[in-house]
């Protein structure tokens, strides 16, 4: 099974990538936080508000995008006036730990708050440690509240699950308690119900803002 | 560069596999139709509608589904009445041809459309040749319209793009237009606007009937 050698000395590598990159947030007094989701989840609306809260609490936030192509959403993060870069896989599935490292140095980046939005993708980034010392899901509630039992690796893998779009719960037919119920049986990081376009929704990115907050005081 | 060595090994054997299974489609006097999407698309909800119109004009359907766990899917289409099996990929990103092949065989299907319900995700599957017929797109509303910007591969490797959960349209300010123009650029494919919540988008799935019907009648 040569695919299976290669396999692994891929993911070797991007773990000493990886362990490099820890190495060099905790120097730079950075956290480092991975946006993971499916397409369209609304990473990017939901991350352009984080970054807004963070910045009422004087938290400096810089981001790395991952797509396939185009560079919308660096676009949208330059405009608001954050340090933003984006990395075209021009078609890779993921981003690993030595892309999102370069793009890093690139940035010259320190004391805040580092996300990295991964490439819209609910499977392949779930296998790649990109050193970062926190692993959040953005799903959107009209992808539906069956996922966390389809999609079991991703929803294993992260520190805590961001509902998005919550505005659409009820034109959606939306049930938290299966949704809550799949991913009990894989996870016990919390979930925070969102929305870019409700008061409500507002509250729930505040308690994520809290969140990533603590965190960062800690690095 | 190993890995490519070994992708181009693994590329040619599913090509082989395609090749062999498009032998026997024809055989059968089966339309193998691939749908695919990103996660939460609507594609076993608009399948399921698409199976009905298609039962409603006499012509028989058979569901292959792909996920990494659950049979959640399967348990839908063999509830209302229609020959399906479950692949799970327990990880993989896609599913492909020879795996394809061993479920196929397994339904002892003939004269009919078999739909293959590809795993959730917008970039891996488009590189995996099934054998099929025709490929489908499900694209959600919800998404967003920057999603043929982003997912170029995929947008164009399909013959048809077929819009879901067009009933959120207004609520998620969803542009036609921008939608359009980006996938005017890399495919000339038609776009399908449906719904299984509203009369006008069961027209939309309709006219998809129409263009499975002719496709299968020339087979």
């Amino acid at each position: 099974m040569p695919e299976v050698v290669i396999m692994k000395e891929i993911k070797g590598r991007n773990e000493e990538y990886a362990r490099s990159n820890r190495v060099k947030y905790a120097k730079d007094h950075v956290l480092a936080v991975n946006i993971m989701g499916a397409p369209g989840a609304g990473k990017s609306s939901f991350l352009l508000a984080l970054c807004n809260e963070l910045g009422a609490r004087n938290i400096k936030s810089a981001v790395i995008e991952g797509d396939l192509y185009s560079s919308i959403d660096t676009e949208r993060f330059s405009e608001e006036g954050y340090a933003s870069l984006q990395i075209n896989t021009e078609g890779e599935c993921h981003i690993d730990a030595n892309v999102v490292r370069q793009g890093y140095d690139k940035l010259k980046f320190s004391d805040g708050v580092l996300f990295i939005e991964n490439v819209g993708n609910l499977i392949c980034p779930a296998e790649f440690d990109l050193g970062e010392g926190l692993r959040i899901i953005t799903a959107s509630v009209p992808e539906g509240d069956d996922k966390p039992y389809k999609y079991v690796p991703m929803y294993s893998y992260v520190d805590a699950v961001v509902l998005t779009k919550c505005d659409l719960i009820e034109a959606t037919d939306f049930d938290r308690d299966n949704f809550t119920k799949g991913l009990r049986a894989v996870n016990d990081a919390p979930v925070f119900e969102t929305s870019v376009k409700t008061a409500e929704g507002f509250k729930g990115i505040k308690e994520v803002a809290d969140l990533i907050e603590t965190k960062f005081r800690a690095v």
